[in-house]
């Protein structure tokens, strides 16, 4: 198939382009760049069937362009610093919401058929249902990011219904492995690396989360894209686990061999609409077959390898 | 109070404005009068406590400038054509989330407490639960209008969350009233002045749908901002019957004199994003002391009668 993919040069958009091209696919990518890197393109570049289009998803023309010939596209990019939302609410609405928009715009102009949209398990806000299933009681959000995700979602859903493009959901848990340049294991990582004998962190340390590794994320979107029949297809995406951030404090910091003195913030949340307990009910993709294969600790060790070889 | 009305010139905000200006509140309406009519404000502006600005909320600057010093907003104004999604994707956007999301920055920027945004239950898309409780399982989204409401509900409350504004979200059924301006019993009626001999009717007239006087749903909302507390307070508004379209058109030609050949476009579903059956569950708001004063059939009828004079 030829694939278009949206945020194609971040940390889960090229794992999905080299899954992509492995497969034999033809794929656009199209990043603007701004929290993508080229690097993480290298090798599929070097196949000579991705193509790379420099261009923003708010850029409507040159979106549309870049996305003729497709068939399915991917659409990641978003906006995904989840924490600073109250400091530009119009962030995530624009770079999410609207951007969601104009990608599915460029879609009925150019007639591609399927789209894969990449939500989160914030929309639950803070259930009141764990773990947390897909037809869990309507939520209140919490967050300017899983408000703007929920609207993505929402419009997704509302073109399949009149236009007959096939829509698939994906609520994620964090996804960590290789190529994560942003979210809690960067802050711990460029903190102890300027200090590593302490660590400030948000909350109280006991805000319950769950993780999921960017491959094991990857190979459940495309055997949902083959198995999953629907007009709207939501899917879930965590392991069965969770563990609390001091738990991963320790595997993170075992890992790099320090023992920092740990000093926290204080409060069941770690910021503005953080949800103090994330524990997502995969049942539905593990129906078609799915499974994790590495676990949090393990995914947690990889990536704090990781992006501490990448300071 | 000081309330600020948006949509104040139309069906449910002049009505609204009514109602809390004989509470002896002040009123600031603002509206575009695209779809308003200032003869609706008539009685309204009469009494020296009601100013009117004509402006839309897509124009932030003009919004916040009319905004000032108001403590509750009621957020009315929007794209209520919820038929014609389809045909323009983007102005249930553009109205109704990006309108609510500008609504919501100048109430940042005015220090405005609280809003009232309405909604409505097609939000709930096709659900698999009647009555529809608030708590419903997660909708999948039907329609361009219900997705840009579900995205306004989503903002009203990460604004809730983040800077303390207290949100109040309403689940409408379709309202009936005097003033009534749009809406099936409109197109019954224009149809009928035409050739009172024959009524086309979109499905295949056994939708089964709610409806709610327009008064009953203005003395709701005031008392919930009177009675509900929560950061986030969403209430269902409808009665506790419902009538199929035939029904509908039974009362409707009964009471204009009229026997009409009925013929009827088959299908489930009016339109694309029609609910085929619509019935919420209004035991939250019941549960503050309201009860609707009308029924769905008194509703229809003065909605007709309304129509009919105002051809």
């Amino acid at each position: 198939m030829k694939a278009f993919v949206t945020g194609a040069a971040g940390f889960v958009g090229s794992t999905l382009v080299d899954h992509l091209l492995a497969a034999g696919h033809d794929v656009t990518g199209y990043d603007n760049l701004s929290t993508g890197r080229e690097e993480f393109l290298e090798r599929a570049l070097s196949t000579g069937r991705l193509s790379l289009v420099k261009g923003d998803v708010l850029d409507a023309g040159a979106l549309e362009r870049a996305m003729a010939g497709a068939e399915v596209v991917f659409h990641l990019a978003a906006n995904a610093d989840v924490r600073f939302g109250p400091l530009h609410p119009r962030r995530d609405l624009e770079q999410n919401t609207i951007g969601t928009a104009n990608v599915l715009d460029a879609m009925r102009a150019t007639g591609a058929g399927r789209i894969v949209l990449a939500s989160t398990g914030s929309v639950y806000g803070e259930p009141s249902v764990f773990p947390t299933p897909e037809d869990a009681p309507f939520p209140v959000q919490t967050s300017f990011y899983a408000a703007s995700k929920v609207a993505a979602e929402a419009l997704v859903a509302a073109h399949a219904e009149a236009f007959g493009v096939q829509g698939f959901v994906f609520r994620f848990v964090s996804i960590l492995g290789e190529r994560y340049t942003h979210g809690h294991v960067v802050d711990f990582c460029r903190q102890l690396a300027t200090d590593p004998s302490r660590l400030r962190v948000l909350g109280n340390g006991r805000q319950r989360k769950s993780y999921l590794y960017v491959h094991d994320g990857v190979r459940a979107i495309l055997l949902a894209l083959e198995k999953a029949g629907g007009k709207v297809n939501v899917f879930n995406l965590g392991t069965d686990e969770t563990c609390t951030v001091s738990d991963s404090i320790r595997w993170i910091t075992q890992e790099l061999g320090l023992a920092p003195r740990i000093e926290y913030g204080g409060g069941e949340r770690g910021w503005v609409g953080d949800s103090p307990f994330i524990h997502l009910d995969c049942r539905r993709i593990r129906a078609l077959g799915w499974k994790p294969e590495l676990g949090i600790r393990e995914a947690l060790v990889r990536t704090a390898r990781f992006v501490w070889g990448d300071r």
